[in-house]
């Protein structure tokens, strides 16, 4: 080849690669090919279907088409947008139709020419997964909507991507669950796992044993209509629902209405506090078993999946150590521990749940030797357990390193691949991984907030679980989930609405911008750290400053973005939004001052505020320095460390992330080598 | 009296006026008495209830600690908050059940001391107004949440305070319903009028009448489960539920299962256009009352209240013209005239509706003398119509005056008086005017933005209907309007919400602070000026930034209050605002060119920007010079009104409001007096 081919190469591969980074998908596709060009879209677009879809996809095409209408203010014309394909300047082909179900082909093609979309899959899960990816690839400029030319080939990594819900420790309305499958639908999850029993709720309408939740709930629960109505909801939207009854803990709930399901006499009361209660499911009893075969009986016929979900963790032992009956019952049988107890509770559950059709899964502890490897194991103590199984020839999915709940970075969850590059397991073993899911567990969200606890991190957990393993660039994600941010609300998501308004309560109709600046440099403690600061129970109202903070404060992700690009470019323009950003957090220490002083569900935040004030001009400060080649000796650096890790205790369960690139910036200008 | 102790009480009446002005009562009450000293809410408050009230009260009870909560932060404790009225820092009496019906007793008494709340109250509907209240009066310093000490003495003015909601020409899904509902609650409306049946759609389950909503609603009506929720709802807030069946005209979405109903043969569609259209039910058959007779039945039984609104409005006559059976008809029965045969219609309609224990309302047209006056006149095409009405002994309600799909500043609305001062009517008469609805007819709402339609302006109408004539200041009302704003919010409204998420949409991603100043200072065209510029049809996505701009402009309204006062007091914060905001509005145009460069979505509204920069610079001018004291002459004053009237064009259905405080700076610069 000779050298101007390849230059000419290389430049069109630059070319292609600066388009390709321009678009705004999420998850990634397994193959994308950039053209020159586009589609512009207006009122002439015509649509045409072939082949065999099943009956879901007609409706998923009329919201793709109002989608379109919104954002293109074009109003589409019902009776004429939907023509034989033969006319059609969007043809969809689509082979058979589609069972949601574990396992079912989602894969699809798409090829966009200027006159001409073509969209070919299996099933139509893969021609709705298909227009998912075209509403993220409408691009606009001055005169027109279009999509970019392009041929992309996609199908997913792995086969069971999840999100869990907790409605038990808050109770989670079915609105909030629609628009959050929605949005599952929108970055191709396709399971929703539904949490439906904790010590703080039993949350199922049951007509076998309606004291479970007439009694269990405060009130709070979902009915069989409401509970079928999201299924055939979710099953349209191409989205597994699986239920979770999580016995023999966390199940205080059950026992207020039937205390002789406890391993303990005496009478229940719904939990309010958080945590790991005695109250567990007396194993020993036939009475308890003819419980679990009508009750499972009746909810088998209500949730139709294939899998049902028993939980299984957290059995504290306390009840069952206590109980003479129980230990009798263990010597009597040769059952030498809990753990082996608990073992042959669930071999007698999986005996009914087979009687009913159903695949049992449940968390880490209920993998035991003696249970047949037909069961899947679901990882949340750590990804060793889900390995150990998979080797042991049972299937799994992981959610440790997933938990949305504990407020991390969406690059950590990002990072955590459920078959990283280095797995040691043997390729059979490999496929014994099915995927992940993401757990929204709800000790500290509820139905205002909880919208702003799963999204967006959960967009990039889905890419995770949808594309391929080398798609791991984390200033990319970040720059992605910024635009996906705006596409999750288009989907019905509140995540960034709640926000502001949970921020208008607290400045009671005074301008929000002050404690917005504040909050949007903030992030809630990590980890556990929250709940063990104060007695939470589920009567807090989850109102303060620290309910309306992310987990990735938006303005510091910018600032990590623009500190990294200065890094490795000099850039002059990200300097100087940095310095801007810097001056509007020093500056906003007397404008929030101002907006606190008559306020007192402001007070507790003032010290945040000056913390802000004074990391800001620290930061400024090192900045500068960096910028003119000004280096500090360690004396100094030190001296600095003590001042921002001052300045980065916690204040009212809030943190300022701000403070590891301040520190970042000391190290850097510490080693003059890393400067240049 | 001595003169000293005249000026004490005149100092004592000035410092309550002073009081009771910061309070953001909405409605504001009959009376009202301002003590000094505070109740503080704390965790320590205890509630008790004596006497006996409905079963309602408990919920409602409920849900205000809980919004109590949410604003406090403080997490009350369920167990413990709700105790014997023995103990309790909060009292509240009721002595009897209310029944949710028209003229049931609402009124009821407030006393506040620094440690004790007394509620009395007839029945729970006024307990429950005061709970609203309660949580309107709820103010913070720096310290603490507290109640100002005070006495209230409460009661409406009409017994009949309604909000009809259209939910035909776009669909209203019942989770908006819902809400509206729960903000109607808060500022003391106590009827929704539902809007069920247009040429754009029947949208209620008919058993009898399968085909009306199988066919006549494109999928989108309201399950008679859902429509039984929605009831329930409104009676536990105390609000009446009266469905309306608009006939024999607006009908043709009956016509699409039911042709035979019409009065010219042929086949039907759902009409997705705005405006009178032909099709109108066939008054001549004997199967057209067999039909009411099965429809009514069912329909009666599913809303319980004891009206029901027949609509009857803007029947064009032209089906009944062309139809010789019709005419035939009328020559044999000796009626001489399209509205007598309207009569005739309705005559044997309210047989039907009597026979299933229901009153008869209808829109002005059903007013016709041989209709007993049993029947309810609903006025809405003016007020000379009700007043007639109620001279002839017919009871009636008013909306002309409150259709607030007509974009029209909340002013207009809240000065608009069902019984003005100078009315005419003798006191019997009057007696029969019962109240007034504001209605929020569809034609250019949806799901997405009807929120921002209805309020906040529907609480200035809903003071028009609840407190004495002559609170009727309109600055004072638009200060605790603002409040009352993020009320609405917390009830629930998405008003605030839906706005900038519109923004978002349109701004793709980009910062939509240019967008929103812009939107900010405008206004959709006003009247039925917005319907007749385009081919609107249900389809239409209204998404545009029309559809996201607001009926006051909320920073106009803010300029404008700080006008009034200027033009009094001649405040310089206030003028230094009034600098600034212009300053703002000036220099929005670069802004938000940049914004809009590669956005063809924005592209529509780049003239109303520059429009925008120059009005400002030119009122800037003006300000300064009234400022000064220097005048303009007669020449430049009618040169700058043809700059201003070029300015107000409108530009993409809407109009910079700014402009008519322009003109009015113009008339004072020319006329010297006005000025000192």
């Amino acid at each position: 080849m000779g050298k101007k081919y390849f230059y000419l190469l290389i430049a069109i591969i630059l070319l292609k690669g600066g388009y390709a980074q321009t678009l705004n998908l999420m998850p990634w596709p397994t193959e994308i090919k950039i053209g020159e060009g586009q589609f512009v879209v207006d009122k002439t677009l015509k649509i045409g279907v072939e082949g065999n879809p099943d009956k879901r996809f007609h409706p998923n095409l009329v919201r793709f088409i109002q989608q379109l209408s919104k954002r293109t203010t074009i109003p589409f014309d019902r009776d004429s947008v939907l023509i034989s394909p033969v006319d059609a300047s969007m043809v969809i082909k689509i082979s058979r139709p589609g069972i949601v179900k574990l396992g079912e082909d989602e894969s699809y093609t798409l090829k966009i020419d200027s006159n001409k979309i073509l969209i070919t899959s299996q099933t139509e899960l893969g021609a709705m997964h298909c227009l998912q990816t075209l509403l993220q690839l409408l691009e606009r400029d001055k005169d027109s909507f279009y999509f970019q030319r392009l041929e992309i080939n996609d199908k997913p990594r792995f086969a069971w991507r999840g999100l869990m819900i907790d409605g038990c420790r808050h109770f989670i309305p079915v609105e909030v669950i629609k628009r959050n499958i929605d949005a599952m639908a929108m970055v191709k999850l396709n399971v929703l796992h539904w949490h439906l029993s904790e010590d703080q709720g039993f949350r199922v309408e049951s007509k076998a044993y309606p004291k479970l939740y007439l009694m269990g709930s405060n009130g709070e629960y979902y009915t069989q209509e409401q509970i079928k109505d999201v299924i055939t909801y979710a099953n349209e939207r191409g989205i597994r629902v699986m239920p979770e009854f999580d016995i023999p803990g966390h199940a205080t709930a059950w026992m207020v209405g039937y205390p002789e399901l406890a391993s303990a006499s005496g009478s229940y009361k719904v939990e309010k506090f958080f945590g790991v209660f005695d109250p567990t499911i007396d194993p020993t009893k036939k009475e308890t078993y003819r419980f679990f075969e009508k009750l499972f009986k009746e909810m088998s016929h209500l949730f139709p999946d294939e899998y049902m979900h028993i939980g299984g963790d957290e059995n504290n032992g306390v009840q069952w150590n206590k109980n003479p009956n129980i230990q009798e019952f263990m010597k009597k049988n040769g059952i030498k521990s809990n753990h082996e107890l608990q073992a042959y509770f669930n071999l007698k559950i999986l005996e009914i749940l087979k009687k009913n059709g159903k695949k049992m899964i449940g968390w880490d502890e209920i993998f035991q030797p003696t249970l047949p490897n037909s069961i899947v194991i679901h990882s949340w103590r750590g990804r060793e357990a889900m390995e150990d199984a998979a080797k042991k020839g049972y299937q799994s999915i992981l959610s440790n390193g997933y938990y949305i709940d504990l407020f991390k970075h969406a690059s950590e969850h990002y990072l955590n691949d459920p078959l990283p590059k280095d797995s040691k397991l043997s390729p059979v073993e490999q496929s014994r991984i099915l995927g992940g899911e993401a757990t929204m567990w709800a000790e500290l969200v509820n139905a205002e907030n909880i919208d702003s606890r799963i999204w967006p991190r959960t967009a990039a957990i889905a890419e995770r679980f949808w594309s391929p393993g080398d798609i791991n660039d984390v200033d990319d994600m970040y720059r992605r989930l910024d635009v996906v941010n705006i596409r999750l609300e288009e989907a019905g998501i509140e995540h960034i609405k709640c926000r502001e308004a949970m921020m208008r309560r607290l400045c009671n109709g005074s301008n929000i911008e002050p404690l917005k600046i504040l909050l949007d440099a903030s992030e809630p403690l990590k980890g556990y750290k929250r709940h063990g600061s104060k007695p939470y129970t589920t009567e807090y109202p989850l109102s303060r400053p620290v309910d309306a903070a992310l987990s990735d404060a938006p303005e510091v992700v910018r600032f990590r973005l623009l500190f990294n690009d200065y890094k490795k470019t000099k850039n002059k323009e990200s300097y100087s939004q940095m310095l801007d950003l810097l001056e509007k957090w020093v500056n906003n220490q007397a404008s929030f001052n101002s907006l606190a002083a008559n306020n007192t569900a402001l007070k507790e935040v003032v010290t945040l505020s000056d913390n802000l004030m004074e990391l800001a001009s620290i930061t400024r400060k090192l900045l500068i320095q960096i910028n003119s080649g000004i280096r500090i000796d360690d004396i100094e650096g030190d001296m600095l460390k003590i001042q921002i890790n001052r300045l980065k205790t916690p204040v009212a369960e809030m943190e300022l992330p701000l403070s590891t690139l301040t520190l970042d910036m000391i190290n850097l200008l510490k080693d003059g080598n890393k400067m240049e």
